[in-house]
């Protein structure tokens, strides 16, 4: 594998084990147990990313370009309506950890909104496609845009986000999804 | 009047005056401009209330009393599922200012939680016994109790509460309303 390759993988690794280690103990994670997780030596770390804020920033990015990425492809199933209600239900259960690193973010005085900017746009064009797939296909009301969508992401992960209770959850996400259906 | 009624007719004015000029100049307003709104001397506003945190801490118990006051009434009423959806909304478009509130007692070092738990528990209990009128009316979906209607007042206080946009409110309130019908 070229130099150049084998650079892109071990970002891509570091990433992939920042995110995990950060969801399992938190944002105070130490580098040292990033480095483990991703087979990695600590100075490859380092060199990707400079600063603990530098690594933050790109998991976050990372997660939300991976759920953009969902998006898209989800747009195209034969269903996109029960595709669209799925990926509302997964960002809504992924919120507590999407929360905690935009607070350790914020914490440590990064703008999320500003540097999370460009992804965001792709991520919001993305969600939008899928949202009048399921639109078209009758399974969504069509009085809705993507900012009530966003809206009511926000809505039910503040909702439900931090409960343990799980069917509590169920029966409360099933308020959103079926306010949703056309009537 | 006797002098006991009169304290009585004063401190009320003074809370109502308090909640009055907070909603509109902010937590910070002084105990001046208080004093003033209820036509007593600051005097009077330090009597009932020697500290700005007693005074905020009232203010928002009386708050919340005054909604446990209005369940109880609407749940007597014909058709109780349209009082129900009614107080859901009037609950999210009052939902900033007692966010307001409650940042400012936070903020204070009062334990919101804590003082306004007997107030609390009273609101909880009449706003159950409204929902459960408007499930026997046939109104409300009946596999969600009072704690999923609280997170959803919450998620759609979240969602729509700091908006200025009337129309995306109204639309995404609905989502929240149509989502409670039975089905």
């Amino acid at each position: 594998m070229s130099p150049r390759a084998d650079a892109v993988r071990n970002r891509a690794k570091v990433l992939s084990a920042a995110d995990e280690v950060f969801v399992e103990h938190g944002t105070d994670a130490s580098t040292d147990q990033i480095a483990k997780r991703a087979g990695v030596g600590i100075g490859t770390v380092f060199r990707h990313f400079p600063t603990k804020e530098l690594l933050l920033e790109a998991v976050f990015a990372e997660r939300l370009r991976r759920v953009g990425e969902q998006a898209r492809t989800m747009a195209t199933r034969q269903a996109p309506d029960e595709a669209f209600r799925e990926l509302f239900g997964t960002l809504v259960a992924d919120s507590g950890a999407k929360q905690a690193l935009a607070e350790a973010l914020t914490e440590a005085g990064v703008d999320v909104r500003e540097s999370a900017s460009p992804v965001e746009d792709e991520l919001r064009a993305a969600l939008g496609e899928l949202l009048a797939r399921a639109q078209q296909a009758g399974g969504i009301r069509d009085d809705i845009g993507i900012d009530e969508v966003i809206a009511l992401l926000v809505g039910a992960s503040q909702a439900i986000g931090k409960t343990l209770d799980v069917s509590m959850r169920a029966r409360t996400l099933n308020v959103f999804l079926d306010g949703m259906r056309p009537h």
